[in-house]
């Protein structure tokens, strides 16, 4: 039987997914399961996004341009001058089948195999497997919960480039920190980027969740806008990660060109989706406000519920909607498992995601969890009951 | 300023697709343009399908599952008994973004960089773009048009294989040729890869639109279950392109695992285009038998248009809605930006997909055209009367 390559055997596994078989085998025993470990809000949909969808009058469902509709990327022009960014047009938007493409097709057209991109860890785990496909190598530094994840040293930063560096990849708000660079940040690293003459991508799909300080968009400095490359993703923003629809967002006009030519390889971004989020983008409702707020309540119960929970340490998230939280445990991957596996309380248990997955060295992250703050606040409060118990009884209490 | 890789400099152009500047200018110039170049089909999507999205009633559009949601899965397992395929259950399905991501998920993990995918030639020209994005190298083998282009002989095939070839890549029916492969032909080279143990990859999207033969899909040959891989898609079939579904379908476990850990990593497949599909596959209308009969119809009002085009060779398609045309030109990417920049028949013209991009060795498709028939007959009475006066008058002839 023929074999399927390094690359196919080595795709690392999801921290986010691969712990499901265990979630199914104890739903399948009754168990009421709290997923606190992927990033599936439970905020609903814009109501203007499924009203678009239930008034189409197509009938044909045809292809979109390859780099996403005209009128699609128009009013994402308009959703970017909202934050006060005026210097981007229709023409430096390319519309993807989620951000997970937007940073596929962003590596790959400014990477080469063996290249490396600079990433502070921990940091979204799909990253690893995003460069792994493309032979891409990440080259992590790390940023300290005792820091509460801001940026790490420059100078440590400078010692990690070598002739293959092509980017630093950053993501603000962070999945999975919480952390919002500030500016002075941001300036720091673009500076350090010019320096070295290398790619700046940006990570800014929770740009919109932001608590009690400022989100700059690496857009918003004009000195970076050759090196500057944006992630963007209407899923989180709209609490509607199914219908896959992200984009990359440059004005440096070689990386859009060859960008454009990497996805009409693949025809098309999906059609329904556009016409969604334009609905959401056109709408003159409150929702971002008020998803904000809701998510502002989440982060301070959930910090307050934290605060109780014996020999843990985490830092209050300024933004997005996860928390990597240090417990008292050998590792992370075995506590997930007896928790969906062995564990439970009045019948209900929770599912989160070791953090080992977030980081290149997974033995980094055997302490840590990441919890997505994405229920709500009575949900929340079961859920960390849980936690608290099941510490108590964890057998391999560290 | 930083530099985009080779990778990303190198993506080959869709010849699908970079002739879109030229028909926006044309258009600008007051010109209606005909599109014989894009398999964009003008038949109405399903009424299930469209009456399925506008009655959703969901009010959060989350996540599906990595590989499909179940009752997707479910939904595709009785589409392939409709045609007799009683082997394949759910888990051996992977739902994906469009055929284009189910085939860069399947090359990705069985071909390391530098691995070779023989591939008869002409071949749907943006399998280039996957196989480029993954370092993965193109062996081509022609298929000749004096010939209807029928599979290549084997014993020249024999002569590719290196201990690189991983996999032979079929499309049957095949865009741009219209062929479809005999029993015969299938077991020749389903032979030939169980002998040299590599995959046997079928892209069967246009399985549902064969005329006058029948249409043997890979998967009905329980002696290549280990080494056959179906990439399929609902996009041409149901007249909905835009949607972007496609899936991966194999018997052989290590390669769905491994397709589904990669699936993993962008998460879910688009949910809306699930609801659609579904949909569709659960209706019990005539679609898609009056979808095929549109399809003859035109093919055969085509084929006999061309008949009185002078001095063209084309081979009556069996499947599919293409066809290549052989043209007594100088060269195809000259005639069909001239088509656009220069010609026009009561102010009219067309946009043809030069062959040049369906060969390897793009000289091989100097003179020929790529003709997507999906437009209606009285349209495609128009388009070859163009056609026809473009070659009297094109100054390049030859």
């Amino acid at each position: 039987m023929p074999k399927i390559s390094l690359r196919g055997k080595n795709i690392p596994e999801s921290p986010i997914r691969k712990l499901v078989p265990y979630s199914r085998k104890a739903k399948s025993r009754g168990i009421k399961v709290f997923h606190l470990n992927i990033g599936q809000p439970d905020i609903l949909s814009p109501s203007s996004a499924i009203k678009a969808i239930k008034n189409i009058e197509l009938d044909i469902l045809p292809y979109s341009e390859s780099e996403g509709n005209l009128s699609y990327r128009k009013s994402l022009k308009k959703y970017y001058q909202s934050f006060g960014i005026n210097t981007i047009d229709e023409s430096n938007f390319v519309a993807t089948n989620g951000a997970s493409e937007a940073l596929m097709l962003t590596l790959s057209t400014i990477c080469d195999n063996g290249d490396e991109v600079i990433i502070p860890e921990p940091y979204y785990a799909n990253y690893n497997g995003f460069l792994h496909l493309f032979d891409i190598n990440v080259v992590p530094i790390i940023s300290e919960i005792d820091k509460d994840f801001a940026l790490p040293d420059i100078n440590k930063m400078q010692k990690k480039i070598t002739s293959k560096t092509k980017a630093v990849l950053l993501c603000n708000p962070n999945n999975p920190t919480g952390y919002v660079y500030s500016k002075e940040e941001l300036k720091k690293i673009g500076d350090f980027c010019l320096k070295n003459d290398i790619f700046l991508i940006v990570d800014e799909v929770y740009r919109e969740f932001v608590y009690e300080t400022e989100h700059h968009s690496i857009l918003s400095f004009n000195e970076y806008k050759d090196i500057a490359i944006v992630i963007d993703s209407e899923s989180k923003r709209y609490s509607m990660t199914g219908i896959r629809l992200g984009f990359v967002v440059t004005q440096n006009q070689e990386v859009i060109n060859a960008v454009i030519k990497a996805a009409q390889t693949r025809l098309s971004p999906p059609l329904l989706a556009q016409i969604c989020a334009t609905a959401a983008h056109e709408s003159n409702d409150n929702y971002l406000v008020e998803a904000k707020e809701e998510y502002l309540r989440r982060r301070n119960t959930l910090s307050k519920l934290l605060e109780d929970v014996p020999n843990i340490k985490f830092s209050i998230p300024k933004g997005a909607f996860y928390s990597i939280v240090e417990l008292p445990i050998d590792n992370s991957d075995n506590f997930a498992k007896w928790l969906l596996d062995e564990f439970s309380l009045d019948n209900q248990t929770i599912m989160v995601a070791p953090a080992t997955g977030f980081y290149s060295n997974s033995k980094l992250g055997e302490k840590q969890i990441r919890i997505a703050y994405v229920l709500n606040e009575e949900d929340l409060k079961i859920c960390i009951k849980i936690l608290k118990k099941a510490l108590e009884e964890y057998p391999n209490k560290q």
